[in-house]
């Protein structure tokens, strides 16, 4: 696989809340940071924030508006949408993937946190 | 100029505090977002923003972490640091660039908020 096609299996994993798939792409010693939100060091502390997480919606869409990539690096331009019974939460986002050996080792998402902290609270 | 070129150069101006060559490089239509802050259109109008906040600073330095681009998308990893007397801002972000026919159509930065409000706001 390619590093965008690892990349794009990852978001595929994480929109069917599949955190085994997820993780199974991820590098044990993984740098995962949601800017200006919080650090995740390793593969074990990524499973433990994200499963609890993707597995409490009802519905999880990753709109990826442009993605561009090199042989190591991927980035994107993201909706990251969760629903939860009828309400619709929606961040607008962009997050850097460095891939190396097919896993990745550094994931970072950039956003405005006040506006995902409101988004994500109104989903109850 | 390649796509990348072009943001490279627009990059270089702006660290120049170059406004007349940045401007040369945008769009007359031109939109321009900080993702959470603000949201500009035109060229007139960025040049109303951009050019008296980049010579107000006494240094400009645009850290370019990663960059990977196609023919018209261009999106980096950066941090941008300004500096007034000796005092240095420092905004980590992520930038997404459209450019088409040797032009910057749209410019999104994405970026913590509240902590770019507070280092600039800490410039003086």
């Amino acid at each position: 696989m390619t590093a965008e096609e690892t990349v794009t299996a990852f978001i595929a994993a994480c929109e069917r809340a599949d955190i085994d798939a997820a993780i199974a792409l991820v590098a044990d010693d993984i740098h995962y940071e949601n800017i200006g939100m919080n650090v995740i060091e390793g593969a074990a502390a990524t499973r433990e924030f994200l499963g609890p997480f993707l597995t409490s919606c009802d519905e999880i869409e990753w709109v990826v508006h442009h993605q561009v990539a090199d042989d190591r690096v991927v980035m994107n331009e993201r909706t990251d949408r969760f629903r939860k019974g009828d309400r619709w939460a929606g961040i607008h986002l962009m997050g850097v993937f460095v891939v190396e050996d097919g896993r990745i080792t550094e994931w970072r998402d950039f956003f405005d946190v006040p506006a995902a902290v409101e988004q994500l609270g109104a989903l109850g």
